[in-house]
């Protein structure tokens, strides 16, 4: 029981999730923007777990894809058929067989686990011969009762159907995550027996057979919302509130300022610098960084995209990846910004599309301006030059360059270079007809009341 | 008292509504999108009533000319003047003359009644010979208060005003809700006397003379947000909250995936399929409907619109009344869809208006493109043929169509029908000024130093 | 101690807001979109005060600046080095030696203390020798407490720390503001001493300096949400929800629809006339005003602007400075109007920037209309006289005028005046190549199988 061990995670992701009644497997599901096993493992990892196996069930063949793709084939098993959590950790014993050192046993639909808590876990098994997490519950109801006797000594786990008057009392409640040594745990596993009704391994057994082996399980506590689990849609949002409420807060405290936090929807590796404004009903989703002095403003979305000091972004900007945004850069509303850099001071401010390109330094993009970089098949870039200054209205038929300090006329298509310092322009002239649109409006006036009658 | 009797409701809709300060009366303000009074028909309707009857009052004619548009003449009274609640139901007698069966009275500022709500009451008076509906009040004050007996046995309702300390204690509250035997009711009705302080006839008084008779009322309960009240704007946002919570939570039990159900915003009529995700910052109002395996991004608004298996919408997209989105397609930022249909996979993803037409699959609309459908006077189509690819910052003028396959250049104003396999342009050629952008620059830089100084 | 004496008040706004983590010094921290600093001076200046007095800290030049601009160089003082709130004070003495009457002491950083508040204090000091304004705390914590004699007498001000058991069940606490007569104020600030553990002179003091001198204070209460302080952004935003709460209720009570009222973003100054309608996911900044019958749908920006009545913004319209929208207009969605006067009945539905101009009554903006109102160097006007029809996708290159009843083509670039009545128009012939778009594809097609392959 010395510290400082090697550690493991086994992540138990092998539930049907049938009440989430949806295509999508419920350890896909995502809080933060991240899938809920992903944010497992992420939890994991961030104790530098030396070796990491998700168990899956299967009946989702795409978890256990998703499982591999990260983590490798070797670190993923699959418990076929389902037969209770503790035949789950079990399907793991043969992938663990060479680790040496503690184990923990998460849950991959418990997205608000996390590193502190893992820790607090293996902390606890560095002084026990089992560590088990336990939270005070609100209303216990269904939830395994702690029975608890000094500081930390777990006596027994007595399911809710099982508990006394006096047990059903308890508010300390098991999670279901605890840690042992490898050895330990998987030789009290191999003594679970499924003598019970529904024929399952359960994996709370393991402390009755440790308690008769005479070993000293022990417990430690989290708050009730840190082992939050995920059955059902419902679920989900209440654990994606509790999620972006902790993490509004945290940003707040680090000087972020947000007048209406609540209507601020963040991802899991959002990264906001004190001093940015962030106002109403603003979402980042995955991949955002903002440096200080930037201002977010109501009703923009931040994909995949990097803004440098200074920046004023929205309403209504949407930051898709690539999107690079320099110091002072100005993107102004309905416009999309999308695998383009922008340099330093340069404006966009209005309906405009910006799509795979390069923006020089104090440009300014016209209102209504196009990058049109598609032509079905490939993407191709506009550049546009230092203090170029585009005209409203343009059309910029990638792969085009606008050259430094030039001009494009309003409404132009630009199909061909623009030489630096250049006007380049594309329009016919200007054509009027006298009194015709009181002709146009006589005839159809006529004609309205005409359809009217008929 | 037998069971499955024929069924009839009266509707009171002739209340002021002077707390609302509204120039628009009270019983058509909207909760979830739907005027108030239309809901309490929905709610009649829902258990098939034979006659539903609405009493309006003398002072808002817009009232009973909704009334009169959904149910006929003859089933609109008006109450006029308004000498109280008992007086209002007595104006509904002609009109019921010829109906034998259960009546309830229900009230049209009333959002939260629902047909499960009348049915409940329905089904105790099959039983009583009056039914009286309840709520449990977490803070009774002016309600009047229910003396019960035994399980279900109504002795009294007794006004707050005139209750003992002892009554005062009573939780148990009158909803106002009540049904009976059209005969029952009608003769108890009779016997209300209006000699109290404001003169009123009170509907209330329908128990006190039923007891006197020997009859037997009887009570049943809903909770208290099923039969909240809107008198005010504040209480028509609670009455609205309350909708908003209880259907988006039945949508999530359902299947339907909402990281911030709190920021999605439902119709009465709005569908949505198991397995469709669910963006924050949505707005679902009147007739939409969506299949499973679509995504509705964030800042989406969405009415009138059919959404189909695996389409993506948004963010910042907005489909209108028509827009009748196929399987796979997307619809991208400020892009605004109305009237037209979308065929499979097309997709139109940026800054454009599609305004009374058709889209084939595979269609492509590039950036910035305009249906230009408006004349000033009517309407017009534009068709875009399946595998088209239309060139950003298009304008297409309607009528006019675009092949199948047809190819149409960035900028182009498109007035005339382009042949399948056809490339369309209109465009000048591109002029250049070398060194005009340096010259103009000079000179608007002192202009710009003369006025200052000036 | 007479009624209707002069006043006078001093605003403290020393502190360093470290907490706030932020560049911008915290009492420039806005809240309801003005600075908190701001909100204090306006409260102060609700009551006629004839002076009002500012100090300021030495670390914060930002915050002087921002006092003397709005109240004049002999209004603001600068505590330097900061020794206590008594200390800051004593700073105002000089400024404030020629006033006679009362003055009140109040906080730039509890943005929720209003003129009604003020008022309150100032009502109590004239009919008491000090008034000081307490708050019945949820959780006294760390507050000073209250020890009230009989009504209103107060007997001493404990700290927390220096309280004993039964003085720490108080919830009566003291929440800093406090006044009295100006030479009584000064007077006994003069006798309070810094021997503390900080070496601070509290202003807290005065009390215990007022009862040995056998001066009577007394106490009056407001609701502890009227004196929150914001000492971090968390207590920030927790203000700003407080204050966002309290305008929408007032908004709705005064007859304003809002079915989402905690999505409706409103600042210090927004007006709203009742029968307006707003629907959820709106942003009123400053300075804007919406008349009777007015609709703002949902995801609209308003700033600066006037709304008439009738009129339909949004849904995602922005109003930004300048917009003046006549009676009945519609501005539609992806709309931005900047410093336009709009006529009667006009309409601007689409996807268009309307930016420095006048549009005349019933004039019709196409979808993608843009105001080429910028050179980079000049902000120019365009005009668009009544009943005129822009064609959509125009560009009018300001200065221009399209006369009343014109008509310019889709797609146009307007650079000259077009007369009343004309059509104009700017195009070129649409060219056709036959089967172009068929080799185009199969080309491509072909590429992109062998960038595969490659």
């Amino acid at each position: 029981m010395s510290q400082n061990r090697k550690r493991a995670a086994i992540i138990l992701a092998a539930g049907q999730g049938t009440r989430m009644k949806s295509p999508l497997p419920k350890v896909l599901h995502r809080v933060a923007g991240r899938a809920m096993m992903d944010l497992a493992i992420d939890a994991a990892e961030g104790l530098d777990c030396e070796r990491i196996v998700v168990v899956v069930g299967a009946h989702s063949p795409q978890v256990g894809d998703s499982a591999r793709q990260r983590l490798g084939a070797d670190n993923v098993v699959v418990q076929d058929p389902p037969l209770g959590t503790g035949h789950a950790v079990l399907a793991a014993k043969v992938a663990l067989s060479d680790f040496e050192g503690q184990v923990v046993v998460s849950y991959a639909d418990c997205p608000l686990i996390d590193t502190q808590t893992l820790k607090t876990v293996f902390d606890l098994a560095d002084k026990a011969d089992l560590a088990v997490l336990g939270f005070e519950a609100a209303d216990p109801g269904a939830y395994g009762r702690l029975v608890i006797e000094g500081a930390d000594n777990l006596s027994a786990i007595v399911e809710a159907k099982e508990a006394t008057a006096q047990q059903l009392a308890i508010r300390a409640c098991n999670s279901g995550v605890l840690a042992a040594d490898r050895a330990t745990l998987f030789s009290l596993l191999d003594e679970v027996r499924n003598d019970n009704a529904k024929g399952e391994y359960y994996l709370t057994d393991v402390v009755g057979i440790a308690k008769a082996r005479g070993l000293k399980p022990k417990v430690c506590f989290v708050g009730e919302e840190d082992v939050t689990g995920v059955n059902s849609q419902v679920e989900l949002a209440a654990a994606e509130a509790i999620w972006q409420s902790r993490c509004r807060k945290t940003l707040m405290l680090n000087g972020v300022t947000m007048p209406a936090p609540e209507t601020v929807f963040l991802s899991w590796d959002t990264q906001i610098a004190p001093g940015v404004v962030v106002e109403p009903n603003v979402v980042f989703a995955e991949g955002v960084s903002v440096a200080s002095g930037a201002v977010i403003r109501a009703f923009s979305h931040l994909e995949g995209a990097c803004v440098a000091e200074g920046a004023l972004i929205g309403p209504y900007a949407r930051l898709r990846p690539g999107a690079d945004i320099g110091k002072d850069v100005h993107i102004g509303n309905f416009v999309e910004v999308k695998n383009v850099r922008i340099g330093e001071g340069a404006k966009a401010n209005h309906l405009s599309y910006l799509g795979d390109g390069e923006v020089g330094a104090k440009a300014n993009i016209g209102a209504g301006t196009i990058f049109c970089n598609y032509d079905g098949y490939f993407k191709h870039r506009t550049v546009i030059g230092e203090g170029a200054f585009v005209g409203s209205n343009a059309s910029l038929v990638a792969p085009v360059t606008v050259g430094a300090g030039a001009i494009t006329g309003s409404g132009s298509v630009i199909t061909k270079d623009v030489p630096a310092d250049a006007l380049a322009f594309e329009r016919s002239l200007q054509t009027e007809k006298a009194g015709w649109a009181k002709a146009f409006r006589e005839r159809r006036t006529a004609e309205k009341a005409a359809q009217k009658k008929g």
